[in-house]
């Protein structure tokens, strides 16, 4: 299927099923020269962890799931320093037991790719999702690291984080709250009400969705190559690339639909301490525009919004469909309804644990964008 | 910057500003064979034109300007049948006269790409928004007619139409009238609505937005290519590519965030009538996930919508910024406050031009995941 | 087939059939605020013109046919300068008549694409070559102009030249008298004696082949992109995608295949007058490695061998093979044994042609790595 | 650098260096549903051991330096079958000890790509050659295995073999022979007389070049796509992509520079045996084209030859320059004048483990191509 490697000049690829031997990145087209630690890259993978915070504890709230991911750096790095040769990690599947998919080898779970992965290749990896799995992502994060120690380098922040959850809506919006509760939401107030609608949920056997939202800042103008290749198209393929994600939208995105020209054009005024000298001198009196216009950043902060569906595995008896024969390649057998009642421990709203994938996502686009920027101008 | 390409096989490539010579787009990698008459080419850009309906009359209470944009194809076809080589198209910029550009040559226009493209490049096109211009989707339009040729040999059909616009919602959702009103909406009582709105808009120098929806019917399962090539993934990049485009959402989309796993998942059963021997029997008794899952089409209707931003060229003073030296290739020079009353004749809401623009993206993406599950399998 | 576009960050896309309405280039990702002339193209073209000198004059000695090879600009330039974005150029086909193409509609000429492309998409366009024709190389002269004028800036210099035809070697390598002589060779009394085994050639009906060299002065240490797009691999691929084109060697080439170590490797001293502070300062005692180590340049000239193959249009009887049915589509059809006396004004030998081929194929590989070279390090 | 990719469809991503933690390839593209047992991808990693024949014995004759090179699938590969997901494969360093490279650090061996790399990123690996050392070509080779194994069912054949080193020349073409010498040379008696120079050569401290040639049997008509990505350009690519590669040359080659087109045609008939139906069913009468017309197969033998140049390390003093700081990222810092000899255990001739590699690249490229003809027709 040949769509696993993202960018033109910071290049990643990644590999690696749910319960294969491992997940992995590589990152191709890092410049030589930028100081890397791998403690730095484990860091990252330890937020995407179940249920994890920033400082390593495992929240039992959202997630059930436990998952060490260590990672290994293959190549690419030497004495500290990136090499400009590929940077490979890889994670090793160490949880992955002889368990038990029988009932879900032949019956597609709705919501989830089992049917669509059978319907392009003619069979599927059924032990837990195979590459459609959530798992998937950690092979970003790491590729996502080192594109964000380049972008750190460059003065570019970038913080995603949970503003609605289970249908509750932040009405802070405090960075520092982040990684001080278990939905990553930036308002902890509005966090604990979320908790208490998921607890509620999982005892109904059900699941949450909601939305995430990244800021970015310290971009400056000029990132972004019109007219296939603009910043917010970029960032809009990079999020939708993320499973569970149904949706984006930029600046006043679509509450725009519903405004006017004289409301939601951007105004513009020099700023007064900056002098006149600088293309940063430049403040813009709202942000509808979401710090892009013509595909180009414009030096603002840019901030977006993804939707996040319900998890799709739910304690609930689903209906569906079986294939009948499970012979690999036997593609167009027949197939027969049956009803599933999934097993296991499973997150019930996913928001917390793709905020560090938006990041890594946002984090790759925006190096490649910096690094293709390079030879805008003669 | 090299980002004027999209397509892995079906590749298309476009080129020209507002006021240059020409626009235009080369189609690689249309296979050998296939029937192409350029009066279908010249049909879909018909429909592009300001205020133009299927019939190509033009309706004067969307749109304003005039231009004819007749295509030429150089290349690529041979007796009436794709060569397998790259076609290319030609569509002159007729009427750009010597206008005057004097009070925008170096104040940047609130809401345009004005600022982002100078900052980029040191310098802009001034002439009516250069390549940042809407009328650089003819290109894209033409690309599209061809990919739609291809499509259609497939069985596969691509329909956007407006369902909102001016804050006005549509009630129904009937196909038949979308060429039947000027604002392309899918319900014409409410395209009366609309138009009535976007008359008061025009009285008062201002401008509205909308949101468009897109379908796609018959498409098999099995295309798109995860990880990061997935369906939708590419569908949001085409569409975010687009110029006023704010946001997009499959299925659900948005809605889904304040769902659960049990509403929000499709369920699935085998249909009664198609017999049980091929995928397509397979019925989903809902559509939330917009026919994609996993990033890969399940064979349902895809369903997706985009928020469409205000036209930024409003008739009301704008605060903005000027560069003091408008000398090319002079960047860092400084800025000051200045007060922009755009004049010409503009757009008041995008919705309906953009319709086929969006169709265009939609088949130039479809076409290429079609083309290139064709390796999908050994 | 999209295999009609070459370059990472410099993308030039080419189009057009030998007989159709156009050839044309698009240049994408050439640098904003480069200063171009049209005239300058058209210079570059001008010398690819049948029997052309850079004076213009038209010499009869080689070539025997008359094209007009006017290039217009469409895009991406305003005000002299690049604006960044795609640079479209399109070259009218102006000189072709409403020939009879009835011989070899349906017979396929030895040494040419007629089978292979017939071969592959089932039928082809039998107007002399279609888009196998040399004539195809026009567009890449133009994309190779503005490629050109991009090194320059960067004191990058590319010259081409024969140095071997119809078995005449060049004794001297004056690149002074390249442009002198109908065959564009190094050595001016070689040149004649090439000539008069051309026209010995001509009368007999035959044709012949010869070696093109190529050298690149003043290239910086550091470009090429391993592992597998090294400059060297970079130039193969470039020149052998040049029709007629059969081998190239690098440096010492084939006959390294014969060397040792101890001769073969380039001994590497400090430079006596440049002093010990920069990378240019170090002097290679030979230059076998052709300018490249490891695929990356290593500051000395590039130096590199095509050879180019005798022109397969000769005025003898040849032996082949038609296609029973002429339909479009028809493939499968049977093949019956044909004799084949093609007729027309064909040239003899490639090679002066070739050059400037050689040289925008160079320049266009050249300006890609220049450009992704401003991303090697942090 | 970011060109550690190759392919379109069929797309391998390579890493590792020669003395960091492990080595590897991503295939990306495979289509679903192909058989791969590990066993047979690990069988042709033992043909690329040093000194190794196919029946995996070591031959001291070649080579010297010891490497077990065993691979590990990491994904991609699910009850024996390809799952259309990346194949990721590791080949771990096991041998690279901590050796004193303190003779090597600071000073560019002559014919290796040290200088040019410290060139390009401002310091290097100097462990081994790190990524430009031969040993990346194991990556190469486990990539090529799966091309192989998927070209083995459309009936496509690859073969490579020396035809000659160190100045000795095959007087005759018997595949048979390949595996049962040391220098996998098409002819035993000159394999001899090849051993026999290669040990002089070894005494002397010195080393030899030589060529190899490679076949590919029963390719379709079609295969390549013009015209950047001809069939012979892409494989020009893909051989000088390969260290030590000096020149490639197709069918006649070099030779065709002094041939006539009457000569280097090749003539066509109607196979009698074959019948008039299928485009099989031509003959051609010689084939010194090589398999290639127009960048595209004609359904010929394609036949290529390589220039390999002497390896460089030699065990004889050199003239060479060292840097004189060796603080990494320390462009820019003076060099002297400085006397090198090289130590450890080398290969004489590259030919015999380069031919594995050959084979591989060649699997590549055409597995690329083979998926790419999919979609040539409608």
């Amino acid at each position: 299927m040949s769509g696993n490697t993202y960018g033109t000049l910071f290049k990643v690829t990644t590999f690696g099923e749910s319960h294969g031997a491992a997940l992995g990145a590589v990152v191709d087209g890092c410049p030589a020269g930028l100081e890397i630690s791998v403690e730095r890259i484990q860091q990252e993978l330890n937020r995407r962890r179940p249920g994890a915070s920033a400082d390593g504890k495992l929240n039992a709230s959202v997630t059930a799931r436990k998952e060490a991911d260590e990672v290994e750096v293959l190549s690419g790095i030497f004495e500290g320093k990136s090499e400009g040769t590929p940077i490979a990690m890889v994670i090793r599947n160490t949880s992955q037991k002889s368990k038990d998919y029988s009932n879900i080898k032949d019956t597609f779970r709705p919501g989830h790719a089992d049917f669509t992965y059978d319907a392009k290749y003619g069979f599927r990896d059924y032990r837990g999702g195979g590459r459609s799995s959530g798992r998937e992502t950690a092979s970003r994060v790491a590729a996502g690291a080192i594109a964000r120690i380049l972008l750190e380098k460059a003065g570019i922040k970038v913080t995603a984080y949970t503003i609605r959850a289970a249908g509750i809506q932040c009405k802070t919006k405090d960075l520092s709250q982040i990684e001080k509760n278990s939905l990553r939401a930036c308002d902890s107030e509005a966090a604990l009400l979320m908790e208490e609608k998921i607890a509620e949920f999982r005892k109904a056997g059900d699941s949450a969705g909601g939305i995430v939202e990244c800021i970015v800042q310290g971009v400056p103008g000029g990132l972004g190559d019109p007219v296939f290749d603009k910043l917010d198209a970029e960032l809009a393929k990079a999020m939708l690339s993320i499973g569970a994600v149904k949706g984006i939208e930029f600046g006043s995105g679509f509450a725009a639909a519903d405004s006017t020209g004289s409301k939601n054009n951007d105004a513009m005024r020099v700023e007064k301490d900056a002098g006149q000298n600088s293309g940063n001198s430049i403040q813009f009196e709202t942000n509808n525009s979401g710090g892009i216009l013509g595909g180009i950043s414009n030096g603002n902060t840019i901030i977006f919004r993804i939707a996040v569906k319900p998890v799709p595995s739910i304690f609930k008896k689903q209906e569906t469909v079986s294939k009948l024969s499970s012979e690999a390649g036997d593609a167009g057998s027949g197939f027969e309804n049956s009803d599933l009642l999934i097993e296991g421990r499973h997150d019930i709203c996913l928001c917390p644990r793709i905020v560090p994938v938006v990041e890594a996502m946002t984090c790759i686009v925006l190096a490649d964008f910096y690094l293709r920027n390079k030879s805008s101008r003669v």
